[in-house]
């Protein structure tokens, strides 16, 4: 079975990783978010000749769906690294901003 | 106690969201990745005027703390939901991109 | 009579605008990376809920046509004064860049 | 003697290089667009890890200074090519831009 993937621990294991690399001396927050704006270039690469994308990817390869789960992948540890070094806690206040999300844009049944 | 945040959590959270109030059909892969440039945009414009920030972000009000946790959390939001629309799992493969990078860049024990 | 406009006249221009507004101070390359990074996304968020877009803006309004050549325009403003507090000619820059990208990729003549 | 650079050169000589080389089926505004992110995550790539830069790049490679203006030019053919395919004037776009700029804030005179 497949585990789940929580914010706390890529934040943990990132934090780690870094440490033990000597690497904390560069993890600015702008260094950090330039490195972010960096990868979000590099995915976006992988959609940029191709017109519309049906979801789902039919007929990519596998090799291009492997790379374009690195390069999410890339974004997404950047993301956590940087609010860290920001000291927020990235999984609350992701919960936080869909809770005001949901005020701000509420369900209209159509139906009544 | 807080409650650890996990990125199956986010995504079925939100799937859900977009589907009670018909937005599923503006979710396509490019249309998604638009929306998170624009938000590292916001995320961007947070930090443009400042000069090098530090860690801790020493000397932010809680307001400019709360709007940063709202442009990091849009831009986690949106990565989730372009994942998900790809049909790919960003948690098992942030695990798996860390684990690359592991062995790309092994730790140097510099006191040998 | 629509006149040119030239690299180096919008050089001059935004300099002039920067110094007698006391801006200078904040002209760091960084500050004005971030700044342009910000408004690519506020130039995304144009075409993010769209789908694909045909050539020509056929179906844009006046007043959505504007607001993109606002856009477009604001990241053209940083990226020269960008280049310019790096004491780089962008318009040579971008005339090599083309013979270069001439050269990577030579014309083939399919009728032969 | 150096010559300028102007936007409607660019925008000629760009369009004819795609022409001839069948790649104007590719520049959709979207396609363009995508590509202009790339080109800006590139450009970021080149700041991420330096901390703050100072004006004129002291202690910069030449061949740093060099990759900086590929990436700089990179942004500028993309975006004078995603405004040209929008049909749009990209020169007196900015222009009007700096005008309104020039309204939105005008100069304040602290010696008075």
């Amino acid at each position: 079975m497949v585990k789940d993937v929580s914010l706390q621990q890529l934040k943990v294991t990132l934090s780690e990783f870094a440490r033990v690399r000597g690497w904390e001396q560069y993890h600015s927050p702008r260094n950090l978010l330039l490195a972010l704006v960096g990868e979000v270039g590099e995915l976006s690469e992988i959609f940029q000749w191709r017109g519309e994308v049906a979801k789902g990817l039919p007929n990519w390869s596998p090799r291009d769906k492997e790379h374009l789960e690195e390069e999410l992948s890339d974004v997404l540890l950047y993301l956590v690294q940087l609010a860290d070094v920001c000291g927020l806690d990235l999984g609350q206040a992701a919960l936080a901003k869909i809770v005001k999300n949901a005020r701000k844009y509420p369900v209209i049944n159509l139906s009544d």
